[in-house]
This record gives structure tokens, C-alpha cells and sequence, in this order.
């Protein structure tokens, strides 16, 4: 039950999320669950197709300019279309469509454990006829440019004349709407077709975007199962396949379109896609499927996670889970944008919701996905330095707040760019990525120059005061609280990131000497820089409130007035749409986790008191009006015993995208809330952690729940826990024996064996 | 000589600055110093007219809008162009330009005690004609909608036929330069011509904004000295006039341009040009010229500066006062715009700078014109409370930070919306006048409401901390930190607002008891309130850093590094633009007085030995990277004994426009610099104050200086105060005897009396 999403539904607004829910992916190619046949006049839809970093660029209009502004910005395009397939019957071709005629039964469905998407319709025309059809779609894991459809056509009552008209159109626009001021209706059209053309049975379709000069390509070849009347030709701005036959029994058409493009295919994007699709002739729409069946059996070997007697939290936790995998950008382009390759929302834009919030679930069950994330970033960091000296930094690496390509595409620098924490985060992850996989070669070849550069940011626009290091005028993870001093959660990850440049230095030098020299020199790194961040880092200012005993968020957070939530009416939530940000930073009053957020991330630095009294404290003066707060919550009331509270966090984010929770699914599913989710399971009932002692978990377990297992991805080895009402059964599913910490006692784990414990 | 302006130069740089330089205004109506034949197509020019608050609307472009972002701001529109006069000679038609054939002589003059320009061209052709000519214009200021110019063609070698075309030209167009991004080339276009055509012996051209719908009309008539073949024709955007003749002997041409517009003379605008133009019929060039000596000469007699012995300097005052005479808006739909009517710099808004830079000068020589300021800002103290409305605000009124017709017109808030203190600059303007007026009746028609709502704006936004009054989140004038917590200049700014709204209801409780009472029910005043708002005012916190003791410009400025003034090169100011804000913000570094100003706008609230420590701590980390900076320092120089500090900083500023010190005079003249000028004076050099006790002087004198002499207005006298190297001669020149400050002592003034004393 619980591997499939299910929904017959056909109101709009449902179905508007539903192109969401139902979108298919594989990290490199994203398409909505639009209907192959289109809609009705009077409904709005969001057709999309989404080749993840694929963009154009487009200038920044701003009121007043000032300096190193951002002049341009990047924004996810849609893409070439081919989605559309019409089916119209008899002689009067009378035109399969949802708004005329009758639905006689509706059902859609999404394979989470086989990776595709399904709908039957069974529709009686306005004119009595009566067919069956069946639509089924997949985006491939293992043939990354492709994404096939298939429509099996049924007699029920109806047997005669039926053509079909399957098109791939490059006439696409991104989605816009005259009543939302955030889309700008001059970004719209981002994309010309340069080229249509048939080569035998395929037909392609060649678009550029305007600006950045970027091309797609979809290559397109249909198969029937009937002999037709088929005939196939390009026009301007699209291909269309068309075949006439006489219904009599089942017939089947096939649809497989290749998508290539000029960041990751070279110059010859027709050529290329021809190439791919003679390669795929010899699978059948079947064998696609069973590929897919067994590159997610493989999946979720490693990254499902069970939750017995809750059939919604289960489907909750495995859609999310199933719409990371789907988003995840595989290659040095793409990153998870923050609405995946689901929706337009952020303009496809990269941010901090990555390292902070998906990460954790790639490297701890999907670990080479994890790397390749990494590696976005990496690939990046010279846009990074450049960055930096732009803001007038003379050394370090500043990253953008948002971005596809690399540069900085935020507008709004208070809550924008001044969020300098992301270049922490980033180093985070890359902290993380050591701790859990100990690849030294990576930190040679990669983590170390993010970690050094990253420190010196911090180094360049720190300074001491009374013998502290203080970080000025930034912004932290809380929106609502723009441009500070000493805000504690950079503060504490700045220091951690220091730190880290430090040590990583101090493994180098020993696991490497030479290429560690060789890194020195390249990097012009000295003795006394890194004492110098090590310095920084021991002298780091952490704002500590003596009366209440918690991290004040900054240095003057709690000399401000709290905001009035009791003459706060609900309908005045989110506050940013409805004061300005001068009135909302003005009071005490979080949009989202911070300095609980930098309690989860870094807990060692505060003791359990200051860290749960902190709890309190933001907890009275936080909204969650972001969607990356709750899961925080969840997993900080789990770390501090209040396990029902975490559940009640937990449930909050479990579904929010199924149960449209947020009001805004149609735009795209909130990726950031999809990787808490998970990660108030793991590092929140579970208590999961990973530091320099390794892995470690401290499981509890929620009132409502019988049973909760997950497995963990960790130095080749692959454990499984399970967590039942009073005991923990960690099991070694692969790899060699590992000991690993269960609350604060060593366990050992062999191959092939199960430790049972009894829960605290 | 200093009464008048003299350039003879004719190079791109100089013709364009003096554009401005010789720019005609009276408060309603200003047209830049163009050249009536044009230029040459290699020469640029920003050819201006402009109506004081004629103005289009523009939407305001964001990449990110939050809530309250103004939608839109108004835009000074460039007004239709009676400039133009061409003038041919010789059948061929040789047209009279500079980039054509010699200029023998060229001489232009701005004539500051006659009211008028003149420019004087001795020319020959490319053939060799080669005649004289005189141009002088005025823009009447007893006629106020009256622009006049007169040419005078006098033969030098040259008689023969002569063909004069006079234009009045309806398709205009702001100014845009595709190399500054700050002119959005979308703004040019914001007027279209909607009729013209000729009615006797005017003709008159109609256009009307795009998005406002204002109307402005030019009516024109022409005079011409000989007889000729006349023609006045009226075509598309235009309207026409062609004379024909022969020159024998001088002849002379004067147009009468009457600008009427939608904002005051009603629909009805042709006609009521019209109207003007027969009124005028019988006044002469020559008694124009009168009346403007006339008022120019009853202008001066109050507002006249002299410095003795340096003439380059009493030059740069005049014409500062000059200026703002000119600039300066009569009526409440307008103020005084940054650049008053010389050109189109910062679209023609208002900003504080009148009332903490301008409105003094008029205060103190021409109360009339202060009160007609202070009613411009009494207009819109309904948008005003509507401001404070949508920015989430229960109570009181914000006044936008710039604006032309009362609306927030700033697009990046924390240089712009978040200078809250513009509200306790309008309320400090309304204390100033009944301090200088006494005027009790205008305090209960107008002031106490302005300075109860802006009270009601503090009340509201600020707090009780630790039992003191704290604001938070506002930007104090120094754009180079904003959005912080306790700005002092806000902080104590904001507590005379509070101070004084108390004390104007007990004033007028005694003055007027039914209209105090009818305000009350009107306002819903309280005694509660009342009592409040002098509580907030004695408890409101007034940084004060001990180890210094100096008033740290807000809670954490002086917690920042300073800015590493010493490798920062000279090219790299102003600071602004040439690093991002937030760099800016994270240092120690003033763009202007910000504290310092607080001490010289409300001196009695810190201790002498605080401001002068204050005093040398800023200017430590000052840039003056704003034109309203010097002045500042300079009144506190003196103020602290440092006269010979003082001088420096009043000559960098004096001729500031004049010398092009800033660069920037052809986008308009700087005019709070030009009033920082007069006060520099008279509030520096001779210690003016105006306070609850009176008038006081403590004049010194820089020791260039031999003398110096000002005129003060107040309550009905007119005092001379004039400066030598050993003493100071007070003199009633008109009004009853009235008592005044001198240093310590008081001096009783009695009419045509005058009082010698020593200097200190």
C-alpha cells in the first residue's frame, strides 16, 4: 500500500498539486504530472519540463542599484514539451478531454517502488462513446535523457475510427500569473526554437534561451502497437506524430523522448540524442520499467525507512524520500534545487537548504550522491573567491546565496547575500562528508580548499574586541533578524569551520606530506595563517545571556521588544506577507530555527541546559513560517527527551506537501522539509549523530508508533536499525565488522549479525 | 562684482555644470541655462524645465518585493521647452550655431541682485557675417509662472536678411545616460503633447503625463522690435514662430513663455495662460527686469551675507542663497527638491534635507517661505499616518523618506524607509518655527498635530528595556550603517519629538482651552497619552560609551573594526561606489554627521566635553562622502573653539557647485550644501541658536577674515549682526526693541539702534 501514491481526483486546485506530487524525475530531467491531453480553457495548469541547471539569465531590475549588486540572476527554463498526446475518435474526431464529455472512472497512481506514474480514465464521449486509457510515464534512473510515455487505448463500448496526435512542442514560457508580483511576466519566454526536423522514425525539436545561449534538445521516436496510418512531421516549433487506425481491441503507443543539451552533451545535442535512442530500441517500455524497479530496490535497500502502523507517515516519509532521489542534481552543473524538478518556485535556484537539510540523507544512505553534491559546490568556488573580492573581501570564498551557475542571484541582501553562513554550511557538509566516509583523498583533492577558503572569509571579516572574535553584519538562518552582529549560529559554525581548515591541514600533512605541500603552495598557506584560524576559532565570540542562561540569536536580540502574538491574527501568517521587514526584524520573533539550529548542528558547543533552555526560549518567539523549521524543532525536542513534541514537530512536515499544507505544492514540493522529515526520524527519534568519534544513536521512540526502522550507509557498511517499543535491533546488512556508539556504550556489529538493546 | 556670475568658457564640461549653474528658478518654475540655438550634435546637454511637483508616476522595479515596498515613485518630469530661438542669416540661411564658424567674444552672467541672466555672443559665420547677440532671461518671481527671454541682434560687418525661428516644444523627454544605471532608460518618455495651437498672437503647446495625468500648458507670445514677416503656426508637438527681416540696426525679440499646470491653476490651463499673458501685455521686458530687482532687493535685505575681503567666497554664499531662493516651493503642493529646479538628480524628490538644511536659512530670513514648508509637510499628514499604517504601525505618522506627492517614493529601505528620524526632522522644522515665530494660532491649526502624530510613531515603535526607551531598527542619517538599534541622533531627535509634543498641549491648553480641547476630541488625545509620551521622552536611551565618553552612534557601532582608512586609496571614494553595503555597514565609517549633528540640532542634551570628544572621534572616521557633512562640521568647530577647523570645512563647501568640487553639478545644484553654507555662518562662525530662552549669539571670526555681516528675521525684526576681528555691532534695522543673547549676556536691541560689543 504504502509504495504507492494514489489520488482520482479532478478538481482544480487538487490537480494543480497534483502536477507536483506527480512529477517524475531523475536529478538530470524533471517533468510535472501535466495531462498528456491538456486541460480545459478555464483551468490553470503548470505544464512543465525541467533539465536541472538549464537556464537563462535575465537582469536584475532594481529601484536603487548600489554597489556589487547583482545585475543578473539565473532562472530555471521549461522546456521542450513532450508531454502532449491527443486522442480523437470516430469520423467527428470527437477530442478525448476531461471537461466534456464523462468520466466513468478516474485513478492515478505513483510506483514509488517502481518508478513511474499511472493513470487510467475511463471516458464516455459527449457523442456515447465510451474508451479506456491508460497512461503510464516514466523519467529513467538509469538512461538519464529519457523520458518515455505509454497510453494503452481500450474499446469499452466503442469500436471504430481513433487518431492520435502526439507532439513535442518548443514553443514553451515559464509559468507566470498577473496576481503574484514575485513572476515577472517579462521573464516568461526564455527560450526559442532554432530547429525541428524528422529523421526516420524520430522527430526532434532544438530550442536555445535567449540569453545564456543554451540549447536542449528532445529527440522523439513513437511505437504503435496496431498497424496505422502514421505520419510524422516538423513545423515551426514542433514535430507531431500522427495515426489513424480502426479501435478494435487494445492498442499501445509508445512515446520515448530523449533529452540532451549543450551543458552536458557538447555541441551535437541532435546527434547525440539520435545515438541515445538507437541505443534504447532494443528495450522495451517493459524492460524500462523493470530497470527502474531494480534501481530503486537498490534505493531503498539503503534509504527506506519503515514506520509500522501508520500508513500516512509511511507514505509521507517514502514520497519525500522518493522526490529527493528524483531531484538530486548528478553531475558538476546541478545541485537540489528547492523545489527539485518539480515546480519553478525559487526560479530553480540552489541554497543553503541543500547542505544543511538533503545532504544528511544522501550521505548517510546514497553516499556517491552525496560527493557529487559536493562537488557542485566545488566546481563553483572560483565564482566564489571571485565573489569575495567583489564584496571587497580581500581573501576567502564567499558562496552565493542562490544560484544555478554559480554566481550570486539574490536581490535582497539582508536576507540574501548577508546570509554569509551559507559558505559555513557548505564547509559543514564537507566536514560531515569526511566524518562519515574518512576519505582523506577527497580532502586533498577537494574539501580542504573549500575549508581553507571558507576560514578565510571568516579571518578577513572577523576581528577581535576585548579579546573575542567577532563576525559583524551578517545574517543568520532566521529571516525575520536581518543584518547583525555576532549572530550565534554563524558565529558557531564559523568557528567550527576554522577549525576544520585547521585540522584538515594537520591530517594532510601526515596522511600526505607532498601533496600537502603541494597544497600550501598552490593555496599560498602558512604556519602562522593556520594558527591564526585556530586562534579565531578558540577566541570566538558565542553570545551567552547570564539572566536567561541561553544563546541570545545576536548581540542585541534580547534587548528587543517581543512581538505581540497575541493581538497577531492567524490570518496575519506568514508575517513576511503581510509587514514589512523592518517592522517584523524590529521585535523578537523568528521565521525559523537559528540558534536551535546551530544547537542541533553543533551541539558540544553548549551544555544540555543552555541548549534546552535555548529550546524554550525560541521555541515561545519562532512562527515556522519557513518550511525548514519544523523539522529542527522536531529533532531538538527529541534531543532534549520531549519525545511527543517531536512527533508533534514530526507530523507537522511529514506530509505537507501531500496534505498541501503550505497552500503553495502547485508551485513545487518544499525539497528542504522533504530531507528534515528524514532527519527528524534519524537524528531526532533515532538521535543519530556523526562527529570525530563516529556514528553514533540514542533511539527513542514516539507514544503512537509500534516500530520504526531505518538503515544507515556508513564507511561501506550498511546497518540496519530498528526501533521497537522497548528495544533497539541494530543489524551489519554489508561490509565488515564496525563498532559504533548506542547512547553512550560502544557496540560492536559483525557481518551478518543482529545486537538487541534495550531502549533508555 | 560678487553680485554677479561671469563664465566665459565653452568646453563640453563647463557648458554642461553651467547649465546648472545658471539655472532660473522661483519656486514653481525653473529652466536650466541652455543655449537657445542648440548645440552641436557631439555636445551633450540635459536640456530642462521643470515645474516643482509636476511629476509622472514610475513603477518601482524589484528582484524581490516584500510587503510595503512602494509599488511606484514619482518622477520630476522634464516640461516643455520654450528655449529654443534659432536665428539664420543670409538667403542661404547660415544658421547661428556654436560648432559652427568663430565665436570673437562670448561672456554669460548670472545677475544675483537683478534677477536675470544674460549671455553675450559675438559671432562670425562660416561666410563671414558676423553680428552680436544678446540673450537675457529671467523667470519672474512676482509672476510666477513667467518665463522670459530676450535676444538682441545687433550687426558687427553683417546687414541683411534674417529669419528667426522661436519654438515652444511639447515632445520632451527626462534625461538618460545608458552609462549610469541609476536613470532607468524606460523613464525618459513620460509626457505626451495632447493639442497645440495658436490663438491671436500666442500659441500654446498642452501635454500631459503618462500615469499621473497632470497637465501642464506653455502659452506663448512674442514681441519683436521690428517690422517682419511674422508667422505663427501650430503643428504636431509643437508650435512655431518665424520671423523674417532685414538687419540694419539692432533688433530685439522677446518671448513670454506662461507655464500653467493641473496641480493649481484647475482645468482650465489654457486659459488661464492666457489670462496671464493679456494681464502682462502691458509690462515691458525692461519693468520685469524692475520688478525682479525689486524683490530681489527685499530679498537681500534679509538674507544678504557679506564677507569682506574675499571674493571668491562671498561669490559662493550668494549664490547659495540665490539658489535656494529659486528653489525653493511656494505652495503645498511643493517643497524643495534635492537639486531644486536645476536639473533631475534624485528624480526631483524631497528628503530631510529641507528641514534640517534649508528651512533654517528661510526661517531666519524669509519666515514666510518657512511656513509655506512646513504646510507642504502638514498636506500629507494623512499619507503620512497611512505610511505608518501599512508598515504594521497602530499609531502615528511616517513621512516618507523621499517623495514628491507625499508617498514613499524609496525603494531600498535601509538607506531609505528605515530613516524614521525624517519624522522628528519635519516635528524638529515645527519647533523651530514657534521658536523663531511664537505663532501660537499656527501651532494649534497645524504644529501640535504634526508633532503629536510624529510622537505617536515613537510611542508605538519604541520600548522600555531595563527601564529605559529604547528604539530599535531605524537608520540615523549616516548611510554607511544602517538598520540598528538606539541611533543616537534618533534616539534624542525622537525625545525633543516627544518632549515637545507634551509641551505644545500644554501651551495650547493655556493659549487656546476650546481649541485645544476640540484638537484633543479631534485626535483623541488623553492625558495618559500626554503623560506618556514625557515619560518615553525622560527615560529614552542616549547611548553613552564611558570609557570613551563619547555617544556611540548606536548600541554596537563602536564594537566594529574601524575602517581600514589607510589602504583604502583615494579613488576608492566615495565609499559607496565602490563597495557593497553590507562591507560598508560591518566597519566604524561615517558617511556624514550622525551624532554629531544630534549635538549641534540639540546641543544642551550632552555635557560641552561630550560633544567636543564626540566631535573628534567622528571626524576620525568620517568621509563626508555626502555634500551634508562639511557644513556640519564645521557649526560644531566653531562650536568647540576650533574657528580655523571650521573655515576649512565651510571653503571645501562654499563654492562646492560653483568649482564642481562633487563632480556632479550638471545633474543639479546641491542645495543642503548651500543652505549648510549660511548655517555654517551663522550657526558656526557666529554661534546662532535658537532655543526656549531666545536668540543667542557667540560669534568668532576665522582668521582670513577682516568681517563678515548677516541679517537674522525674527518675530517681525530684522537684526544686523555684523563681525570684525574685535568685535560685534548688533543693530535693530527694523521692528520693536526686543532682547537678545550675546555669549552669556543680554543685549537689549533698540530700533535704529546699534550695540558694539567685544568678541570673545
Amino acid at each position: 500500500m504504502t509504495w504507492k501514491i494514489s489520488n482520482a481526483e479532478l478538481s482544480q486546485q487538487v490537480l494543480l498539486n497534483m502536477e507536483s506530487i506527480f512529477a517524475l524525475g531523475n536529478g538530470y530531467l524533471g517533468v510535472r504530472g501535466n495531462f498528456e491531453e491538456g486541460y480545459g480553457a478555464d483551468m490553470s495548469t503548470i505544464r512543465g519540463t525541467y533539465l536541472n541547471a538549464f537556464h537563462d539569465v535575465i537582469e536584475i531590475p532594481y529601484g536603487e542599484k548600489l554597489f556589487a549588486f547583482p545585475d543578473t540572476q539565473q532562472k530555471l527554463v521549461n522546456n521542450i514539451d513532450a508531454q502532449t498526446i491527443l486522442i480523437y475518435l470516430g469520423d467527428e474526431e470527437e477530442p478525448f478531454r476531461l471537461d466534456q464529455g464523462t468520466v466513468t472512472a478516474h485513478e492515478r497512481s505513483l510506483h514509488m517502488d517502481r518508478g513511474y506514474a499511472e493513470r487510467m480514465v475511463q471516458w464516455r464521449s459527449p457523442d456515447g462513446k465510451e474508451i479506456k486509457l491508460t497512461f503510464r510515464r516514466l523519467v529513467s534512473f538509469t538512461h538519464r535523457e529519457l523520458f518515455a510515455i505509454q497510453v494503452r487505448i481500450e474499446p469499452v463500448n466503442y469500436n471504430g475510427p481513433v487518431r492520435i496526435v502526439s507532439t513535442v512542442n518548443g514553443k514553451v514560457t515559464n509559468y507566470t500569473n498577473a496576481n503574484d508580483p514575485r513572476v515577472g511576466a517579462g521573464h516568461a519566454e526564455r527560450m526559442k526554437v532554432i530547429d525541428t526536423d524528422v529523421q526516420g522514425d524520430m522527430g526532434y525539436v532544438v530550442d536555445e534561451t535567449f540569453v545564456s545561449k543554451l540549447r536542449a534538445a528532445c529527440v522523439t521516436r513513437h511505437d504503435l502497437s496496431t498497424n496505422a496510418d502514421v505520419q510524422l512531421q516538423a513545423d515551426e516549433g514542433q514535430v507531431t506524430y500522427t495515426a489513424s487506425f480502426t479501435l478494435e481491441e487494445a492498442v499501445t503507443l509508445t512515446k520515448y523522448n530523449l533529452y540532451t543539451d549543450s551543458l552536458r552533451h557538447g555541441e551535437a545535442i541532435v546527434e547525440q540524442g539520435t545515438r541515445l535512442q538507437e541505443s534504447l530500441k532494443e528495450l522495451s517500455f517493459e524492460q524500462l520499467l523493470a530497470e527502474q524497479t531494480a534501481y530503486l530496490q537498490e534505493y531503498w535497500k539503503s534509504a527506506d525507512v519503515v514506520i509500522e502502523n501508520d500508513a500516512q507517515l509511511q507514505e509521507g516519509i517514502r514520497f519525500n524520500l522518493f522526490q529527493l532521489l528524483q531531484s538530486a542534481g548528478r553531475d558538476e552543473h546541478s545541485n537540489i534545487s528547492a523545489k527539485g524538478l518539480s515546480g519553478e518556485g525559487y526560479e530553480g535556484h540552489y541554497f543553503w537548504d541543500t547542505e544543511i537539510y538533503m545532504f544528511p540523507v544522501f550521505l548517510m544512505t546514497q553516499p556517491e550522491i552525496a560527493r557529487q553534491l559536493l562537488l557542485y559546490r566545488y566546481s563553483s568556488l572560483d565564482q566564489a573567491r571571485a565573489r569575495a573580492r567583489e564584496m571587497g573581501h580581500k581573501q576567502g570564498a564567499l558562496f552565493p546565496w542562490r544560484t544555478i551557475a554559480g554566481t550570486e542571484c539574490s536581490s535582497f541582501f539582508p536576507s540574501g547575500t548577508a546570509q554569509y553562513h551559507i559558505s559555513a554550511d557548505i564547509a559543514y557538509s564537507y566536514i560531515q562528508y569526511y566524518l562519515a566516509e574518512q576519505d582523506k583523498g577527497f580532502l586533498l583533492s577537494n574539501g580542504a580548499e573549500v575549508l581553507i577558503e571558507t576560514a578565510r572569509l571568516w579571518a578577513e571579516i572577523g576581528h577581535y574586541y576585548n579579546g573575542a572574535f567577532h563576525i559583524d553584519e551578517v545574517t543568520g538562518p532566521d529571516e525575520y533578524t536581518c543584518c547583525v552582529n555576532n549572530n550565534y549560529y554563524t558565529n558557531v559554525m564559523a568557528k567550527h569551520n576554522l577549525k576544520w581548515a585547521a585540522k584538515s591541514c594537520a591530517i594532510l600533512k601526515d596522511y600526505n606530506p607532498a601533496g600537502f605541500k603541494a597544497l600550501c603552495v598552490r593555496l599560498g598557506i602558512t604556519e602562522e595563517e593556520i594558527t591564526a584560524w585556530e586562534k579565531a576559532a578558540d577566541a570566538m565570540l558565542l553570545p551567552y545571556d547570564e539572566a536567561l542562561g541561553i544563546n541570545p540569536q545576536d548581540d542585541t536580540f534580547l534587548r528587543k521588544a517581543v512581538w505581540d502574538f497575541d493581538n497577531t491574527p492567524k490570518e496575519k501568517y506568514p508575517l513576511l506577507l503581510h509587514y514589512h521587514p523592518l517592522t517584523i526584524y524590529r521585535y523578537q520573533v523568528c521565521k525559523q530555527a537559528d540558534t536551535v539550529l546551530a544547537h542541533f548542528l553543533l551541539e558540544d558547543e553548549q551544555s544540555e541546559e543552555t541548549i534546552e533552555r535555548s529550546y524554550d526560549y525560541y521555541e515561545g518567539i519562532t512562527t515556522h513560517d519557513s518550511s525548514l523549521s519544523s523539522c529542527i524543532f522536531s529533532i531538538m525536542a527529541s534531543k532534549i527527551g520531549n519525545v511527543e513534541k517531536a512527533y508533534e514537530y514530526f507530523i507537522e512536515t511529514a506530509r505537507l506537501d501531500l496534505d498541501n499544507t503550505h497552500g503553495n505544492t502547485k508551485d513545487g514540493l518544499h525539497m528542504a522539509n522533504m530531507g528534515g522529515t528524514w532527519m527528524s526520524i534519524v537524528y531526532g527519534f533515532a538521535g543519530m549523530r556523526l562527529k570525530e568519534s563516529g556514528l553514533s544513536l540514542a533511539p527513542a521512540i514516539p507514544q503512537d508508533w509500534q516500530k520504526y526502522a531505518f538503515r544507515l550507509n556508513f564507511r561501506g557498511r550498511l546497518i540496519g536499525v530498528s526501533i521497537g517499543k522497548d528495544s533497539v535491533m541494530l543489524e551489519l546488512v554489508e561490509g565488515e565488522a564496525i563498532a559504533i556508539k548506542l547512547y553512550d556504550e560502544e557496540v560492536r556489529l559483525e557481518p551478518g549479525q543482529s545486537v538487541k538493546k534495550a531502549l533508555r
